[in-house]
């Protein structure tokens, strides 16, 4: 049955943006950055390559773009729905921790997350350029959310007042990326508990 | 002047394994390990692929080699001489993490030791068997020696009895690797301090 609406050039170009993160995300799987183009993302994703040019000033610009709504996508899946908006604040540090590390650890056993990711973090390991980019712009946005939530905790009496919270933050996503990226150990919920209660109570007993 | 003494095998041979490891290690610099091959190496090492196969398998076991005797000598210049013989036990904790941290922020800081390495791991990243080999034969004894220092720690009464020392380290190490690897902030001895306080204390306030 025909749709009685009028085409809807908003709906044609979501529909075209979404064709593209995917060829785009796709093809960084499939071939690494270094050989993901513009023209073969446009073929992928059926559409000019003038259509690409029209949205974004380059390759990279797609990529980076494409990985921001993967994370995003990402984020909504693992949490039931809030995506990248935020770290609760329940009152209860320790159970918001490890909602957002099982979270995390859900991402990096999702295929759809995990190869696209790695292939840009390979990249980013040899090309500085972009290493450095793809962590202010991609990275550290993800990483203010834990400061905000530390620094929550700092004014419940939480979190230590002497601490620098941006360094502290990196004892929660550390271990995780350590893992994920070194492939020591599986990444499972038990490990993202126990990284939030050894980062919270540290490793020393407590008097 | 000509010496004296008659011509050593052994020490030719040394002299050859030498320029083999820093072959290999300069062509996964440069070329990556995906394109780096046995006969590239025998030709930039001024050696016969058959000295290569003589003593290595194959390409992977040469590399795993170059990279296990990379880490002894970056430790060895990082810590004056000691080598990946071990983690101190001075009797004070904090003391001897802060030391194998700063250690180790030297050794990612220096470029002999961190472009191979960023190599190694970026194809790691990508190829799960290579990753998980390098993991286990390269990463995994070094970690072990966390475990061990770890464990002194506990009969010492200076590390929680209640929790696994094989995560806890990783509180010590995947922050570092994190800033290492996806470049957000320097990696300074400041910083090595800042990791080996909050992993020993935690984030939490002390009762």
């Amino acid at each position: 049955m025909a749709d009685s609406r009028a085409p809807d050039p908003t709906r044609r170009s979501e529909r075209s943006r979404r064709a593209i993160y995917a060829a785009a995300l796709a093809l960084v799987t499939e071939v690494g950055y270094a050989r993901t183009t513009v023209e073969a993302i446009a073929a992928r994703a059926g559409v000019g390559k003038q259509t690409i040019y029209r949205w974004w000033p380059s390759k990279g610009a797609v990529l980076l773009e494409a990985f921001l709504d993967l994370a995003d996508q990402a984020a909504r899946a693992a949490d039931g729905g809030a995506g990248l908006h935020g770290i609760p604040d329940t009152g209860d540090l320790a159970a918001d921790l490890r909602l957002v590390l099982r979270a995390t650890v859900d991402e990096m056993n999702d295929p759809a997350f995990d190869l696209p990711s790695r292939a840009l973090a390979a990249e980013g390991i040899v090309d500085a350029e972009l290493g450095a980019e793809f962590a202010r712009k991609l990275l550290e946005p993800q990483l203010q959310l834990y400061v905000k939530r530390l620094r929550a905790g700092q004014e419940a009496g939480d979190v230590r007042r002497d601490i620098d919270v941006r360094v502290a933050l990196e004892l929660l996503v550390g271990p995780l990326a350590h893992r994920w990226l070194m492939r020591t150990l599986p990444l499972t919920h038990a490990y993202a508990d126990a990284v939030a209660d050894l980062a919270l109570y540290g490793l020393a007993p407590r008097p």
